[in-house]
C-alpha cells in the first residue's frame, strides 16, 4: 500500500484513518506518510522514531510550519472509516487525520510556495506528555523547528483558536485495611472511601476565564479508578486518576496548588502536566494568519502543543477542518467540506 | 520435595504454607499432597484436577469426613512462613493450610480408627463458586463424598462454628457518554456516577440475625471497581463488583430482592452465589461432635462449603485452628497451640 498525497484531501482523510494508529502504534501510518514525503522532489524528509518532518529549502525570508499528529485514542468500534452524506465517520476523523490530510495534499501540491515550508507529523499525542513525539523533536531536534509561524492543524471546525488550556493529571490514593468480606467491619474499605472524592469531583464548579477577548472553560474529571483485591477480599487499595484542564492564566505550579486545596485530604501524587498557552494574538505573524484566514479566534479549550511552541517563542494558532466536540467520541466524524475549506484557505495563504 | 504427613501438624502447617497455592495455581501443592497420601496402604487415593480424596474401608457403621482447601488468596508480602514467638505467620496460615494439616496428619497417623474416614482436599475455594473444586465433586464424584458428618477445617479458632452465611456478587455498571476531557461538559462521568453508589454502600446498615443461639452478621461491600478509557477521556464505562454477605435466613432468591432494592436505579447483575446454610443444631450427629469436642457452637460469619454438605443432606461444621479474623489480611497468622489441640481433639473424637 502507497498514500497518494495529490489525491482529493478527502480521499486522503479516509486513506489516513484507516490506517490504524492508537498512541504507541504509530510506526505503519508513519512508514507510509515517510515513504510519500520521500518521493517528492521538493522536500528534505527526516524521520525521527515515529516521527516524520519535511521541509522545503527556497531561501524565502520567512517560514511557516504546518503540525499534526498521527496517533487517535482507542478505537471505539468506529473503524473502518464511512461516508455518510456530507460527513465521514470514524477514530480520527476529527482528531486529526483530516488535518493532517490537508498538510500532507499541501506539502505534495505546494512545490513553490510564498514562504518556505516545515510539515512536522508526530507521534504520542493522546498519551502522557512525555512520551510526546513534538517534546521529543523539541529536546532532541530543535533545529527542525525554527520558524516564524506555527499553525497546528487539531481540529476546530474550520475557526482560528488561540492559545490553549494546561492540563495535568494527578493520581489520588485511598487507604484501606484488608479483611475477609465476610467480616468487612473488621477491615476498612479502600473503595468506599472513594465515595467522597468522586462526590467531590461531581460537585466541582469550574472557573470560565477570559483572556484577549478568548473565554477558556476548566474541568476537573476523573478519568480511571481501579481498586479491589479479590472477590472476597475488603480492599486495601483503590486509586483515581484526575485530570484537571486548566485556564493559562495558571501556571502548572499554580493549577497543582488549586487541585491539592480542592483535594485537601487526600494522598495526592502529579503524575503529569502541561502548561498551557496564551492567546498571543498580539504577536504579528499571528495576526497576519488570522487576517488571512478572516475569521474571529476563539479560545482552544483543549491542551494542543501550541504550548510548546508558545514556550520556544515562536507564535502559534490551532486551525484545522476536525470537530473538537466530536473527538475522542465513538460517533466522532468530520464535515467533508471543511476538509475542503481548510485546504483552499491555507493554499491561498501560502501560495 | 516430599511432604512428611507423620511430622509435627505445627511443622507440616509451615511445610504446607511454603508451597505457594494461590487459586487457580494448586497443583504442585495437589501434587505433594497426591504422592504423600498414596504412600499410606490403609488410604483409597483418587485424584480429580487439583482435587485429592482418600479414603479408608473398614466397614464401619458411620464414616466422618474432614474436608480442606488447598488454594490461598493472593499472597501479600507474606511468604515464606515465619515462625514468631507461639505463632506461624504466613499467606494460608489460618486459611486454612493449619486445618489442611491437622487433617493430612490425622489421615497418615490414624490407621485404625473408630469410624471410616473421608478427606477430601480441594481447589480453587478463594475464588468464583463456579470454580470450586468440591462443588466439582458434587457435581461429578457424589459418591466420594458419602459421610453422616463432615466436617469443614476452615479457621474458626478451636470453636465449632454452625451454618454459614450466604454470599452473592453483583456486578453494577455505571452509565456515561465519553467526550475529551478538556470539554468535560459534553460528556457523562461514568466514574462520577459511581459516587452516590459508594454513598449508599459505605453507610449501609448491616442486620445482626440469631438463629439457634447464634448471632450472623450480615455486609454489603465494594470489593472491585474499574473505570475509564484514557487519560484525557471523560469515561463512559465504570463497574463495580459488590459483595453480598447474607445470614442463613435468607434464600439466594431473597438475597438478591434486597441488593436490588438497596441498589435501586442502577444496572446490577447478578454474577455469582452460594446459598448460606442453616445451624443445624438438631441433627444427631452434629449434636454428637459438639458434645466430644466440648464447646458452645457460635455462627460462622464467612461463607464455607458447609452450604454444600448441607444441601446434600450432610450435617456439618466449620472447626479448624485458624482465626477467622486473621484470613486474608497481611499479618495472617495462626497460634501454634491450636494446631496441636485441635489434632489432640479430634483424634480423641475419631478413636
Amino acid at each position: 500500500m502507497t498514500l497518494d498525497l495529490a489525491q482529493d484531501p478527502v480521499d486522503l482523510t479516509a486513506a489516513l484513518v484507516d490506517v490504524e494508529s492508537v498512541s504507541g502504534a504509530e510506526a505503519p501510518l508513519a512508514d507510509l506518510v515517510e515513504t510519500a514525503l520521500r518521493a517528492l522532489p521538493h522536500l528534505d524528509v527526516v524521520r525521527d522514531g515515529n516521527n516524520v518532518v519535511a521541509r522545503t529549502r527556497l531561501g524565502r525570508d520567512r517560514r511557516v510550519l504546518l503540525a499534526g499528529h498521527l496517533d487517535t485514542v482507542p478505537i471505539a468500534d468506529n473503524l473502518p472509516s464511512r461516508r455518510g452524506g456530507d460527513r465521514l465517520y470514524g477514530c480520527g476523523t476529527s482528531d486529526m487525520k483530516s488535518g493532517d490530510a490537508v498538510l500532507l495534499h499541501l506539502a505534495a501540491t505546494l512545490p513553490d510556495p510564498a514562504y518556505d515550508l516545515t510539515f512536522v507529523l508526530y507521534d504520542n499525542e493522546e498519551v502522557e506528555a512525555d512520551k510526546n513525539g513534538l517534546k521529543r523533536l523539541v529536546e532532541t531536534r530543535r533545529d527542525l523547528l525554527e520558524a516564524d509561524l506555527a499553525v497546528l492543524m487539531e481540529p476546530t471546525s474550520g475557526q482560528v483558536e488561540a492559545g490553549c488550556q494546561g492540563t495535568m493529571r494527578v493520581r489520588v490514593t485511598l487507604p484501606g485495611r484488608r479483611a475477609h468480606s465476610a467480616r468487612g467491619w473488621l477491615g476498612d474499605n479502600a473503595i468506599h472511601a472513594a465515595a467522597p472524592l468522586l462526590t467531590t469531583l461531581s460537585r466541582y464548579e469550574a472557573r470560565d476565564v477570559e483572556i484577549d477577548g478568548c473565554t477558556y472553560r476548566e474541568g476537573l474529571n476523573a478519568v480511571r479508578v481501579d481498586g479491589g483485591v479479590a472477590g472476597n477480599v475488603i480492599p486495601d487499595a483503590c486509586t483515581v486518576l484526575v485530570n484537571f484542564r486548566f485556564a493559562p492564566d495558571r501556571s502548572v505550579e499554580q493549577a497543582e496548588e488549586h487541585v491539592r486545596e480542592v483535594l485537601a485530604g487526600y494522598a495526592v501524587e502529579v503524575t503529569d502536566a502541561a502548561p498551557g498557552a496564551l492567546p498571543g494574538l498580539s504577536a504579528p505573524a499571528a495576526a497576519h494568519f488570522v487576517t488571512a484566514i478572516g475569521t474571529t479566534p476563539t479560545a482552544k479549550y483543549g491542551w494542543t502543543d501550541v504550548a510548546r511552541f508558545a514556550a520556544l517563542g515562536i507564535p502559534a494558532l490551532n486551525y484545522g477542518p476536525g470537530d473538537p466536540n466530536l473527538a475522542h467520541t465513538r460517533e466522532e466524524h468530520v464535515e467533508v467540506a471543511r476538509i475542503t475549506a481548510a485546504t483552499d484557505a491555507l493554499r491561498s495563504y501560502l501560495s
